[in-house]
């Protein structure tokens, strides 16, 4: 016997990520990657965030440093309830809990919720880590097509109808591979459905801050969660994760929960028994930050950033590709969702075009991961949020190169 | 239907700590309390992570405010391979995960090995986050008894032989809450168990270093993993969990994992899933103060400190309880475990005492929620961490006053 034979069942549900082992490639000198799935470091406000770490470090080093309540640091949670207020979204700092990261969140939801072979809706495609999150507490993941318009709700609907899912995970706005903005009238029309199927609605928000939309008037997408209350009795059954890791930093590992106070309370036990808490530097930090009021401002900058980069790749696409490559331009947050068409989009033409991109000194990620079954094979995700603009018109240059190469 | 109805089975596994109750109830003011986990903030180094921040903020702000690896920050790694030789283990940086707390690395533990109705030995008692997080897991716990030399190395066996565990947890050196001291010799034999019975141990070392030893050649009891490459084989069979909590700081939540190597690679899946990776800038804070070689006299001062208050509270106990109470003075760590003896040691008293010392200003935590099973209902814990001398003598004559009261 050996130990590794005595590993649990439920590693049996996951593998280890074909894109985990993609970016082993990308340490290569020279490389533009639009593979990752970060946000650009050169646009975090360390002026902004390290004066926030002083502060906390200030008078209240004590407490910062010392162990704190599992439900979270109460001027974060206090700073949260009013910046979801600007949001739309009533709640009190007792109706929220902050976790390490949103993918934290996720972790919860699922300890809490989701018993071996149950079901669970996704969009299709989806965020891989959430896929492997559920499935490791022994979920059965399926997937719910999509339209430039998010998911389908039609296709969803029947999909409940048919599954009885313990839950549909959804990210509504600019989801990561889709890049897709679910409408606003689909918005409400799942609420609807949660209510009347009496399933849970999971909301992750971590890119609705990034719309591209430069207007004066110009808001971050509604979320669900602030649409509950025109939708009655759908608070019971949604659920919402937010993050800062795309509009702060992702290295502090801050993210937060809002869920019917039932579900909050087990969260929060799961919690205890997970991590204790959240570090207290960086929920004390995230919350100095948020009280500052430096967020809306670099916030505009990094929107304006994005959006010109989402621009050039659009127009640098077109023109490498034409109409061998379909999308719909993202309006907001950091990825292009694609696909090969045409008799240049055959199964194993993604595959080889990733290869040879790589040999031309580019990066991207296949689409197929994405999907917990029947996956896309002629789907590719491009990030346009790290490499500038010039690196993005050399990158596509490359990409097109190689896809004439193969 | 409601959405609670819908909750995982595991959650039925666990319930809210009469602990976290008892907690509630010392926000009163005036209160002296042992009844606490936490570390003396008053002795946390301020301004030694003040510098180790100001220094992760500095040149290394943009990688540190980044997504790092699951795995956790190379520089921490490193720092943590080069500390673990001096404490006789040799572990290179892969050879170790960084995790949220060490409670994280329990959790991770829990997830990669443990299935539903598994059996798992834990000291009786043990540390009740540990009890509650693999009881998630569906975890059976059976506890062994322990003596003033840590768990019976005896009885210990019997269990393996008829219980066949898919793990044995331990705190050897000074655990919580026993504040027991497992020989070196038990330490061994354990290490030989695990070889002849094929079963993990998982060796949790978060006193280590709060030994009262105050001779010049004092060094820290050595860890069961120092010991390993004495015992052949012992090392395939091993995980331990280190953490910074109770020698730095508990709030920045760093803990690290060294496992064998398929163990480790499995948790750090389970981790990726779980929060991604732990805080970039508790990890660079602490890989900073390591380096900087400020730790050690840190600790020599907490070490004194914590000694003095244990004789304190060790002289104060026998003055109020004489033979009414039987304890095994600790040799390190933060806990007094203590029994209520003879006609006063009845089932009922501990819970009396516990009662009536908060309604005279004072709050220690009963032993019986530190079982698994067959709680010892005459038990008591009391932390002398937190309180000053004075406050220890006030408050074991506010607990003696109580005492005579019942």
């Amino acid at each position: 016997m050996t130990l590794e034979s005595t590993f649990a069942k439920r590693l049996g549900n996951v593998e280890t990520s074909a894109i985990r082992e993609l970016f082993k490639l990308l340490a290569k000198p020279g490389i533009i990657s639009f593979a990752g799935g970060f946000p650009d470091a050169s646009m975090f406000d360390i002026d902004g965030i390290k004066a926030a770490t002083d502060k906390a470090l200030g008078d209240t080093a004590g407490a910062v440093l010392q162990y704190g309540a599992t439900e979270g640091y109460n001027p974060l949670r206090a700073g949260l309830s009013k910046h979801m207020a600007t949001k739309g979204v009533t709640v009190s700092p007792e109706g929220l809990i902050i976790t390490t990261g949103s993918q934290q969140a996720l972790d919860l939801i699922g300890k809490t919720m989701i018993n071996e072979g149950d079901n669970v809706i996704v969009e299709a495609p989806t965020f891989l880590a959430t896929i492997q999150c559920f499935r490791l507490y022994g979920a059965n993941i399926i997937g719910a097509p999509i339209d430039g318009h998010g998911v389908q709700v039609d296709r969803l609907e029947e999909l409940i109808k048919a599954h009885k899912p313990k839950l549909v995970y959804l990210i509504p706005s600019f989801g990561n591979p889709s890049g897709a903005l679910l409408s606003m009238e689909r918005r409400k029309q799942i609420l609807a459905l949660a209510v009347k199927y009496k399933t849970l609605i999971v909301e992750d928000d971590p890119y609705g801050e990034l719309y591209f939309d430069a207007s004066a008037t110009a808001v971050a997408p509604r979320s669900m969660l602030s649409m509950a209350s025109e939708v009655p009795g759908s608070l019971d059954w949604l659920a919402f994760a937010g993050s800062f890791s795309k509009v702060m930093s992702p290295g502090l590992r801050v993210g937060w929960l809002i869920a019917p106070p039932a579900l909050l309370a087990k969260a929060t036990m799961c919690k205890q028994f997970s991590d204790a808490h959240t570090s207290n530097l960086s929920q004390a930090i995230a919350a100095n930050y948020l009280a500052s009021g430096s967020m809306p401002a670099a916030l505009v900058k990094v929107r304006k950033v994005y959006a010109a980069r989402a621009k050039t790749m659009e127009t640098c696409l077109i023109a490498e590709f034409g109409d061998a490559m379909r999308f719909t331009a993202p309006k907001g947050g950091m990825f292009f969702w694609a696909n090969l068409t045409g008799a240049r989009g055959q199964s194993t033409d993604v595959a080889a075009l990733a290869k040879a991109a790589i040999a031309n000194n580019v990066a991207f990620v296949p689409g197929a991961p994405f999907f917990a079954h029947d996956a896309d094979m002629t789907a590719l995700r491009f990030s346009f949020a790290t490499a500038n603009e010039d690196l993005i018109r050399e990158g596509v240059t490359r990409l097109g190169q190689a896809f004439r190469s193969i």
